[in-house]
């Protein structure tokens, strides 16, 4: 159906949330339902897809092939050239697109072309890996900061520039992002910086798809555990600090 | 109609997002038209509330009455004796339930009363501030910490154990929740640990209800306009950072 908000040749960066198809905002849906084109990354892609409508050219994006820099380029250069193809587009990323999405180079590109978009925000995985465990991600006395960082730089290396006094804060809920691999050393230095190594930590997979697994671990051992376990076969999130742990029942 | 996953006595714990009805996750949209019981805060009212079916009894419990404390206690209480008289009941809270949101109390009372229970996550106004505006939270290359804090302790003020290593870090994108009062304070602290004044900073108001207003300008800038303006009468949350304005059109 036609809608003023969304005309031809507008862009529409849907954030698709973590996985679950029903953690998708209503908009989010609406989006899709009404899309001619939809641009997915990986971690967007499955039964979220669904909400598409039967008229939609459905264009995987994800960044498995090539190099990470070269793609993002052709990404950019696909949505374009379908805005100005006059067709409605929606590009859809996952959790939240403006956390750790590459959303800028995007909105960039979208900026000097011309073209007219909205952001639709969504859930993050942040917040689906704490709800999945039962835990908020903010305590009123003991954890009145919460912060999300990334396990892997451009060169999927740790960033070198790391905030220690930041990160080490053991009155901080802390989530980590894209860091599996780089988690023991991560760990290494936020113990040299004072952080217990008993601090209570969470290893989060695949939150909200079928593969699941939610891990209750400290800082010390989850890394002695990634160490081990070797390269990641799912998206997953780290969560340190203060955290809630419901009673064990087992 | 009967879900097994929301049987009698069961409680959900809903996020309502930002405000804007279509901001709302499909589960929790489901949630609320299953309810028979929907008790709500102040932020998470309005249209929301639409999607509750014509069976369920709404029950306001924002904390604009009395103390906090003794009010949180009181909607501890209520969510657990409907609960235990065997309702289906949705507790909804505002952005995601986890951020600064009194989860916690909640849950424990939860659990002590043998109450199961689920947490349905949502979109947290954080990101919503920041799709509205049009920027990312993070940026690939000089923002890649994203922080939420908050500017209100239990009695007001600006919490006294704050971490200004990690709050005046120039690399960080910071989200001040509950924070428009203490703001000039907490910018004075902010610049005398070294961030500079002209750090880009952006205020957002009410995101995503009729009232929305949001305002680009920087810390030091934002610091007297908040202190010029007085007591706030909407919700708001001040953004500040290498925050990816996109470019002034007038
Ligand atoms: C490119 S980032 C995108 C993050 C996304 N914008 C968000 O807000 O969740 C991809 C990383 O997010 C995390 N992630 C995304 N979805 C996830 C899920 N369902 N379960 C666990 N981690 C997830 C993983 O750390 C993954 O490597
Ligand atoms: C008790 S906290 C709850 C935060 C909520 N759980 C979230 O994730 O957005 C309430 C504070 O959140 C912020 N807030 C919530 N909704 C907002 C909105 N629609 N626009 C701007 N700020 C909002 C304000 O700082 C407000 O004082």
């Amino acid at each position: 159906m036609p809608d003023p908000d969304f005309p031809p040749g507008f862009v529409s960066l849907v954030s698709a949330g973590p996985g679950d198809p029903e953690l998708l905002t209503l908009k989010a849906a609406r989006r899709l339902s009404q899309a001619e084109v939809v641009l997915f990354d990986d971690l967007a892609s499955g039964p979220v897809l669904d909400h598409a409508g039967p008229q939609a050219e459905l264009i995987a994006v994800g960044k498995r092939a090539g190099r990470p820099s070269a793609r993002q380029e052709a990404v950019n250069a696909l949505i374009v050239s379908h805005a100005q193809a006059g067709r409605r587009v929606v590009r859809l990323k996952s959790g939240d697109s403006g956390i750790f999405g590459r959303l800028e180079e995007e909105l960039t590109a979208l900026t000097q072309a011309g073209i007219p978009f909205e952001i639709v925000p969504g859930v993050t995985s942040a917040s689906a890996a704490a709800a999945a465990m039962g835990i908020p991600l903010t305590r009123r006395l003991t954890a009145r900061r919460v912060q999300f960082i990334t396990g892997a730089d451009v060169t999927g290396q740790l960033p070198g520039d790391i905030n220690w006094a930041a990160l080490a804060d053991p009155s901080v809920t802390t989530v980590v992002f894209m860091g599996q691999r780089s988690f023991p050393l991560l760990a290494q230095g936020l113990i040299a910086h004072g952080l217990p190594g008993d601090t209570p930590a969470m290893f989060a997979e695949a939150v909200g798809h079928p593969g699941q697994r939610l891990l209750r671990s400290t800082v010390a051992e989850l890394a002695r555990l990634l160490h081990d376990q070797g390269p990641a076969s799912q998206p997953g999130l780290i969560l340190y600090g203060p955290l809630a742990f419901p009673p064990q029942t087992a």
